[in-house]
């Protein structure tokens, strides 16, 4: 499959690299066509890996990962829209306020998210938000933890999120996928990023996530 | 131990009766000493269930659990600071905004927390927030669930802290429980309600919990 990976950090090389490993042509798109950091990863990346504008990626994913900070994900998604008018957007990002200290807050959440108002600005877009509560070494390889843990998945469109799960279940290996419904569920995922923070506080390690556990049978 | 239970409700219930079936004795205090849902669970919880007002179980109780809807919290609180003075408070509120529809809302989150308020309104009560992310069957008999799942400790009394571990440990059976720091990280666990509001949607169920996974040995 050819896909767009948009950001150049360490979410997006992490996702990059792991969709080149598993067969998929991959162009890493930045805000410019010769981002020292795209082009290295590239060159590492081996023969199905490329770079290019947000532009570029765009037009040539038949998916996209957002991985961009929170803070410049719109504007990232402006240059790339008209490229992913009707493909299926997997939005990794979290709204991290960078500008409000440590621990840091969100710069929308409670009464409103990120996914929802990338959906909103990008009505072609279809976004399905998913990824954003866990380390991005596990994003990719969630069998690096003892158990199976889950992951999360909220957009308007049943079919983009049946796309995102079998990238999910067969590139990455996820088995506790939950759809939780429309965009607007992003809240919760999105808020679950300060509970994040002072777990990773109070283990000094990022690498855990959740599993979720019902009743005795 | 003399245990105070603050508030009437499920949650209020669920606690109290635990904690006489575990052989403590317990006042179930609420706005008025002679609150009907009070009085009929005190005459079937038996000789170890008293009921008074917030002032008189406050009085009673060495130890006492905040169970009130969250936006009353304050308040009782104030009927309670008095007797409350130097005591271990266990907050196990959401401050759910009901006046803003479904989903509900948080009325304080990000930038400060319910703990956080309390803890700043009432500075001679040793806050501990705690068992706020689950629904109350559970935070009483998390044995119920299939798997070991998690709990959080948030406050600034690092002994307030070790007394509420022994009962959850002790009384209820909790086993993965983590201290996230001082008051200021209820933001985490409070800022789990959206997600869990969404879990419950998904599942149609909310008897469930996250268990931590780390990684394989």
């Amino acid at each position: 499959m050819k896909i767009a990976v948009l950001g150049t950090g360490m979410v997006g090389e992490t996702i990059a690299s792991a969709l080149v490993a598993k067969g998929h042509d991959v162009r890493m798109g930045s805000r410019s066509a010769t981002n020292e950091k795209a082009v290295a990863w590239a060159q590492k990346a081996g023969a199905r890996a490329s770079t290019g504008t947000f532009a570029d990626a765009a037009a040539f994913g038949e998916l996209a990962f957002l991985c961009t900070k929170g803070d410049v994900a719109q504007v990232a998604l402006e240059s790339a829209a008209a490229g992913l008018a009707g493909k299926v957007v997997v939005d990794v990002t979290n709204p991290i306020d960078a500008g409000k200290g440590r621990p840091p807050q969100l710069f929308v959440c409670n009464d409103d998210s990120l996914g929802e108002r990338l959906q909103k600005a990008f009505p072609a877009l279809k976004i399905v938000k998913s990824l954003n509560t866990i380390n991005c070494n596990i994003m990719v390889n969630p069998g690096m933890l003892a158990e199976d843990t889950a992951v999360f998945l909220s957009g308007n469109d049943d079919g983009a999120k049946a796309v995102v799960r079998r990238v999910l279940t067969e590139d990455f290996g996820w088995k506790q996928i939950f759809d939780l419904g429309d965009i607007t569920t992003a809240r919760g995922p999105e808020m679950m990023l300060p509970m994040w923070l002072r777990m990773w506080g109070a283990l000094k390690d990022g690498e855990f996530n959740w599993r979720l556990v019902r009743k005795s049978k």
